[in-house]
């Protein structure tokens, strides 16, 4: 057989796409709906894009669903190397955000440069909340795993003793924000699960 | 706190994301890149997606990523009913087929008819490789799973008795037709292990 010359641009990104793969095995505090095991993080990323698919209606601004595919499909690859911070637990901010920054360097640069501004461009827009399309994104990332919990009676919230009062402050206001709506669905259900057990 | 009033639209649309979730147990043939267990169909559906945004230069004939990423993001939600039939195995294919059908019709269903009709179309286009979008989605959805193959020695070819004959007329062809360059970046490869296992 011929061998056919490849590219260093294509090469680079096959060796960026196998790098991926190891999201599959970046686990997350929250467990998939039959409560069988706990999710990861690439498959929660394929689960929140098709919310987003579904659920663009119900953004609170308009948006722009193929950026925020993109944000959604890329937002975790840094968890390759910082790994998952489930947000009930302790954790120090900074030095998270830190490892962040360091891990989408390195893995973002592991692409031709052509590719690799704009796909660190997009998910630095996501970090930050710095467009409607970010801040929709965001709050796909912080619904799914409610139900998650609601599926499972509590999931993680029983293990790490979570209130009712900080599942507003470090949920429900981002859910609001991107998607009123969406908390509107969700809130009858929580609020009468730490009703009937907290 | 007040009730709100929950759209029985968005009611649908939340059932439609839940019943998603399922996709996280179907597990394929082969496994993810570290060997230590199958992969499902979801983190599968997040990594190809991945390998779409990058590679897309390298489609056979050019797409609208954007619509790409929905097929791929969509395209075995049906495996919630039907679950998975690894390429190599032996499966009755017209009763796969109207299995998966039936399942679209389900599963599509569940959506407001607004939306499920479109998601449909969108699908049925991927099962018909019926645009270059849809061809170069089926070029990525059968690469990737080469990638497991060689990255586990072999993997799921070893438990099928493949031969690269079979790879070249099951695989190759559909990935050719799609993603020419991107066959061309993994074929050395593949050479070796069968020359070497074969
Ligand atoms: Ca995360």
């Amino acid at each position: 057989r011929r061998q056919p010359v490849v590219s260093e641009t294509l090469a680079a990104r096959m060796r960026f796409v196998m790098e991926a793969d190891r999201l599959k095995s970046v686990t997350r505090g929250t467990t998939i709906h039959d409560g069988s095991r706990r999710e990861n993080s690439a498959e929660h990323s394929w689960h929140i894009m098709l919310w987003a698919l579904t659920l663009q209606e119900h953004s609170t601004q308009p948006v722009r669903i193929e950026r925020v595919l993109q944000m959604l499909l890329l937002h975790d690859l840094v968890e390759v190397d910082a790994g998952d911070n489930p947000i009930h637990g302790t954790f120090d901010a900074a030095a998270v955000a830190a490892q962040e920054q360091a891990a989408a360097t390195r893995i973002f640069g592991l692409l031709p440069a052509v590719q690799s501004a704009p796909l660190r461009a997009i998910w630095d827009e996501f970090e930050a909340a710095a467009s409607p399309d970010a801040i929709f994104a965001k709050s796909l990332d912080r619904a799914q795993p409610l139900t998650c919990n609601l599926a499972t009676d509590g999931g993680s919230w029983r293990d790490y003793n979570v209130t009712r009062d900080q599942i507003e402050t470090r949920v429900g206001v981002k859910v609001k924000r991107g998607a009123a709506a969406v908390w509107d669905a969700l809130c009858p259900e929580i609020d009468a699960w730490f009703a009937a057990n907290t």
